[in-house]
C-alpha cells in the first residue's frame, strides 16, 4: 500500500514533468485536475471503500457495476481521457465515445477478472485461484453465473469496439487493448 | 489508510483548481512537482518504508533524523514552499532559509511527538500514549534520554525562528507555527 501510495505521488509528478516536454501548463493542470478525480473518492478510492463495506453483504448487479464503475472505470477512463489530451483537440460526441469505451473496457477487466477467478489455476493467474468468491466478495460470477458473466465480457468488448467506429486508424490500439482485456489468462 | 489515498489525490486534484482562483498554470505545474516529490518515495512515503523498516530494530541518531527528514520533513517542506510560491518571488537565499525553517520545525514536531508519547497520558494526547516505545519503535527518547530530546525540542524551536530574520512581518505566522508545535501537549 506504501508503494501504491509513492506511485501515486509519482504519476502527478510525472504529469508536471510533461510541461517539460513540450505539454503546456495549461493542458498539464488538466490532467492533474483528471487524475484527482479518477483517482479520489469520487473514482478509485471511493470505489475500494465500496468494496471493503460490502464484503459478505450480496450486491444486486447495479450496486456491483456503481463500484466497478469507480474502483476501476473512473481511473481507466481518466488514462484514456490523458491520452487523448496529448493529441489534437476532440469534439464533444468523440470525447463521449472514449468515455464509453473506457467505460466499457473497464467492466470488462472486471468482469474477467471474476471469470479468470474461478477458471484459471494460481500459477497462471499469478495470484490465488478462487480468492474473491471464498472471502465472500461479490463477483460477476456470483451475481449472474459462469455462463452469463462469461457473455457479459464478450458483449462488453463488443460494445468497446462499437465505441471507437469512425475515430479513424488512431483508435486502432485502443481495439486491440479491448481485445487483449477479454481474451487474457492471467 | 484508503482516506488517506483519497486525500492525496484531492491534494493535486485542489492544486490544479488553483489555476481557476488566479494562480498561473505553469506556478501550478511547479506546485504540483514540489507536492509529488514531498510526498513520494523520495519523501512521505520512503520516510515511511524506512520507518516500518526500522521497528525492532536500534537506530543511530542520524538514521532517525533521515527517517523523519523523509516522513515529515520533507511533506512540511513542500507546504512550507507552497505557500511561498503563491506570494512574491524570493531570492535563493529566501528559499534556502524557508527550506531550514521547514527542516527545524519538521524535525521539532517529531522530537515532540516521541517527548509526549512518554509525558503525557492518553487522554491529552488523543492516541494511546506509550504506544511507541511500546512497539518497540526508536524515538527520540530512546535514543538521547527525555531530558536531552526535550532539550533538542527547544534548540529546534530557536533553529527555526532564527532561519526567519530578515524574512520580514510576513514571516510571523510562520514562527508562531514553530512555537505551537514546541509548545503544545498534544
Amino acid at each position: 500500500m506504501l508503494v501504491g501510495d509513492a506511485l501515486q505521488a509519482l504519476a502527478f509528478e510525472s504529469l508536471a514533468a510533461a510541461a517539460g516536454l513540450g505539454a503546456s501548463p495549461t493542458a498539464v493542470v488538466a490532467m492533474v485536475a483528471e487524475l484527482g478525480r479518477g483517482a479520489g473518492s469520487l473514482g478509485m478510492a471511493g470505489g475500494q471503500a465500496i468494496d471493503l463495506a460490502a464484503v459478505g453483504r450480496k450486491l444486486a448487479r447495479a450496486e456491483l457495476e456503481d463500484m466497478h464503475r469507480r474502483k476501476t472505470g473512473a481511473l481507466l477512463a481518466a488514462s484514456v481521457r490523458l491520452g487523448a489530451a496529448c493529441g489534437r483537440p476532440l469534439s464533444g460526441a468523440e470525447r463521449m465515445q472514449l468515455d464509453r469505451f473506457a467505460l466499457a473496457v473497464g467492466l470488462a477487466f472486471q468482469v474477467v477478472d471474476d471469470v479468470l477467478d474461478v477458471e484459471a489455476d494460481s500459477a497462471t493467474l499469478g495470484k490465488t485461484a478462487g480468492k474473491d468468491s471464498e472471502q465472500n466478495k461479490p463477483t460477476y460470477v456470483s451475481v449472474l453465473g459462469l455462463r452469463e458473466a462469461r457473455a457479459l465480457a464478450q458483449s462488453l468488448r463488443a460494445e468497446a469496439r462499437s465505441a471507437l467506429a469512425g475515430l479513424g486508424p488512431g483508435a486502432s490500439r485502443l481495439a486491440a487493448i479491448s481485445d487483449l482485456i477479454v481474451q487474457r489468462s492471467s
